[in-house]
């Protein structure tokens, strides 16, 4: 191989124009890229980069997406190490290339050791800034809106990050259509109240002030997990709140018993299958709560209720929460919106909503956001 | 990271069931990749998979694309080296999966240290054996046939590898929609008489008999690219040529003048912009040989002549060529199609076809095929 | 023209097999067709076909669709007049041919000299039965399920029978995606409280116990449009209400006045902009209370209420009127879909859906009621 | 009714503006519509428009549609006889709405007193100028062209008038798509050498001369069928031939037994299922003879020969005839363009093309034409 001699090695943190995506600490020496679609974005003018990445974990190993203007030219596993990553090389030294390396796998919280990292960069040219988008957007889900199934057969049915994509799912191509920045949170499996199989401490809500902190261990919280996010750094134009899929499930698992505890928690259905109304009650009321708090992070959000991929059963309940919450607190930029269901041909694996769903999904997200963000 | 204390390690000879695609020597010790389309697949049952694979080259570095159960879950450079890169990991160990791994980039002619190698696996479960499929397709071709520009945004102008695409071009999309083992010999640029720039050495007729004879070198004839193919081993049902689009090229490009001889190649216009009858004579003449070579090697084959991906010029040529071929040899299984053009919208990077367009021409051709193949 | 010797003159009331759709008095002698998709359908084994028209009208002409084994073949304006108009003609005589003749046009509350009616046949051939369909839909609706503006230019403004069509639309394409009998009762500018201007009698609740109560005047007293409704002789598997379009838009016209009375009707925004919410109650319990009738005469349906090709307003209110609805009554057989709203691509003449619209809302809203229907 | 006091009759010879579509003599009174596609065209400015129509045939019966605006809101059957048909009524009088009404039918040989005529026009407002649109197109095909099986369902056999549509099919969509006036001549089952059953006489070039030659019997000869066609008159900028796949049909049908001279005709196929040489080289013959007629009477038209909506069987012989014609006449505004084949998707009744395929042909065709014309 002929060596670049041009080639020069930067921290992370003495570069002079990096953009992040996602919510971190700030720190940049490294930089911890903890959600799916975290990203750090450069605007490159030279001939060759390569990232210094570091990947650690236990079972659920982290992989990326290389976008070069925009379009996808790589994805891959990042097996454990401390090591360098080619971005781009042979291209002409003096186009600027739009680059982004976006985490494609949700932050783990199964797995307090799984953690990527951005160290450094090695680069024959210069950096130029990267601005900010007019608008931004945040999106909190489950599985759905970590892209669970956009990759992989659909015969697949193991649960392992390599069926995960940011980059494919219907946040990365709304944000696209919108030409927006975005961040997301999401976690498989969890709620507003309950994860899919009743546990009550898998619900997003509670972790929605901090910056990581479904993330448990100690070296997470040396990273600064659990710290508070700093919600004035980064106020989005619309909150869009994709919940609800493993609360209605969790009428259809057995119980959690809590091991602490050995207190058992279970959302019951009526003897006619229908949901029970106390059960459902509460899941309307961690709703609500969950608005409250939404709003008071964001001031000036419009906070958009999402739901539909996999099926309608909380959607009346969804709509009671939100008019209830309207109704008391007299916020009107809140409303719901209905996403298009999967078919047989847009299922992608782990029955989960496939590409072609994530298009759908975007289509008519983008085109409702359109409307009532510039109305 | 937890080790998988079950992996074994093998070399590539040594692994009970390997199928190998694309023109080789025979020899896995190691198994060299040379044309664009070439692969590695493996009926793996076991929960985690590694491949050692050895890059290297002057200027153009390989890609590869790893597809499980068909889907493509991955696709990266390969920096040179010699390395072991995972392909799965926490899988079901008793689920079968059916794996490839691909060379995503043509046969670097123009960077003779240009080698992608495959040595051994990593491996806790069973190799099972893959079956070979009921039709076998080659492919003959230039940068269309390469997937040149199927990766990357439209504006892109470098000529590099990341744009190059073995597993999204019609390529692979045709071989798929038919249940077809298929192997690729393409070299962007090049032609049946000349290359676009009017070069007679680059001719992809010449190196037909040959295992991968366009690549020179001294370690590529070490490896066995200039032997003679073993065509009994493996006799296509149909040979694709998609040639002539950049001997089309060649008429309003700039002489070549052959630096060992001085002598100077042209394909000549006439004044009023139409073809030099006899260039374009001499062009049919080397498509009409080509077509008795192919049968020469291929007794049984049908042959399809395709083009029309970049523009028809050449068609009535071709034709031609066609006709006076089976005139003469009274061969009736010689056939032309025409492929549909490109459009601003299915145009990809450099000008070439996109990946909207090489699925539009796989639509076609494949339903061509299906028709001469079962009638 | 050399004349057909074999065709035979039948009133309507003498051919032994023929399947009406749509609410009619039960009369064939003549029939009247009162709400568009109305159709008259046989089973036609024989070589030519007519039917003797009758249609009258101030000012909006009615239309008709002619389909043949499922596939429209004409469609065209009925002038005033008493007529023969060839359903087909020179046709395999031994073959059957299935026939619908489909009114285009809505029930004209406007004009109630706007008459559509089918006297008698002219055939050569034998009537077979018409078998019903295993599945029965009702569709409830305003423009949007007349199918106003599925046929027409984009640009055109103007309020007539020609941009109308009952085939077009979404309730024939769910009907035909789900094999099932439908029948509509729509009236454009109409909602469950008020029209679009306010006026509290164009709303279609108060007519759905009766044949086609929307029409006054004397004829269509006599040809028993206001008749009670006869439920038991058909009762469907689901009713599909898309209400509130209308509703929504009246809280954005000007007042209206009741000539005969003085009295001043509004639905109020709020100096915010929003709905005030009064007005937006009473809408509610007439939503609430719609839902009461129409479980009232269908006893075992499904009720979907579907809305949002023309925008989300009211789906919020709409959710706490079924929410309403569902509490008082224990009622578990009813349901909100969003449908999806109209883009610059779907958009029809009129600024109404087109049948690209109609079609999208379609695919969804059948493989809902696929889901619902079948669980 | 209410009448319309405004209306004013008036000759279509009388009328200050009308647009002709199609080959005619130039008579206006009445206006006889010869081939399909052929049509009328107003810029209406006023709110109710009628046209006297007269029918005649003894078997196949015409049809129209009717676009207003470019959009079709009707089609229909004309059944014997002469009467007024209503094109709008109850528009804004002071919008100019622009009207074709449109032959459906091919021009009938089978049926010489098949007749289309238009009289005279009801109207209350002003003809304005139909201006001519920059680019003029000619098509000459087979049924193909004439729409036969653009409208049915797939399993229809009929050989009937219904079937056929000039509206729905490549010739008016490749127009439409390059904004041109456009004329056809097709007959179904006819080619260039002979008929489907090979008969000679059902040949198109035979009658390229003539207004509609292919009409035989008294009254077309007095309507001016067989004089000589204007052709100063009406220049095309491309004259699209789509014959062929009747020429290729002949070799696999019964020979045909001239009824006058006893003579037989039969295009052979050899032992070995391929054409017989010396009868493929009379159709070849005849296609080039063709070349230089359309030629002669169009000395500055691109000329295309467009084929493969049926299969390709006669392509190598097409690029034949016209390479032999090019080779000797010098003449380079020829060339041959491949169309996309049939698919169980895109088929129409009678195993003949569906709307889609016909979107389909015309996409690749308007933009090969686009291409030509603009270069």
């Amino acid at each position: 191989m002929k060596e670049n001699g041009k080639l020069k090695e930067a921290a992370l943190s003495e570069v002079a124009h990096v953009k992040v995506h996602g919510r971190t600490t700030g720190s940049l020496a490294p930089l911890t890229l903890f959600w799916t679609g975290s990203a750090v974005e450069f605007n490159a003018k030279g001939s060759e980069l390569w990232v210094e990445v570091e990947a650690d974990y236990d079972v659920y190993e982290p992989w990326i997406s290389i976008e070069i203007n925009s379009f996808p030219v790589s994805r891959q596993m990042l097996t454990a190490g401390r090591y360098w990553v080619c971005v781009f090389r042979g291209m002409n030294e003096e186009a600027v290339k739009n680059v982004r390396i976006v985490r494609e796998l949700q932050a783990m919280s199964d797995d307090p050791r799984c953690c990527l990292q951005i160290h450094a960069v090695r680069f024959d040219g210069e950096f130029l800034p990267v601005p900010d988008r007019a608008l931004k957007l945040e999106f909190i889900g489950d599985s759905i809106t970590s892209g669970e199934g956009v990759v992989g057969a659909k015969a697949e049915e193991d649960w392992i990050p390599m069926w995960f994509s940011a980059t494919g799912n219907y946040t990365a191509m709304t944000a696209e259509a919108l030409k927006a920045d975005y961040r997301v949170l999401s976690q498989s499996g969890w709620g507003v109240l309950t994860s899919w199989d009743n546990n009550p401490n898998r619900n997003l809500p509670d972790y929605y002030g901090q910056v990581c902190g479904v993330l448990g261990g100690e070296r997470n919280e040396a990273l600064g997990a659990s710290q508070a996010n700093d919600f004035e750094a980064w106020q989005p134009d619309a909150v869009i709140v994709n919940l609800g899929t493993n609360d209605g499930g969790a009428f259809n698992s057995p119980e959690w018993t809590d091991p602490a505890t050995g207190q058992v928690y279970k959302q019951r259905l009526n003897d006619d299958g229908t949901f029970n109304a106390e059960d459902l009650q509460a899941f309307e009321a961690a709703a609500e709560s969950f608005l409250g708090k939404l709003r008071q992070y964001n001031p000036e959000a419009h906070i958009v209720w999402v739901y539909g991929m996999l099926g309608l059963p909380m959607m009346p309940a969804i709509y009671r929460a939100v008019n209830s919450y309207t109704a008391k607190s007299g916020d009107r930029k809140v409303s719901v919106f209905q996403l298009p269901n999967i078919t047989e041909e847009s299922v992608g694996a782990r029955s989960h909503p496939g590409r072609l769903a994530h298009e759908q999904a975007a289509r008519v997200l983008s085109a409702y956001l359109q409307e009532i963000l510039h109305s």
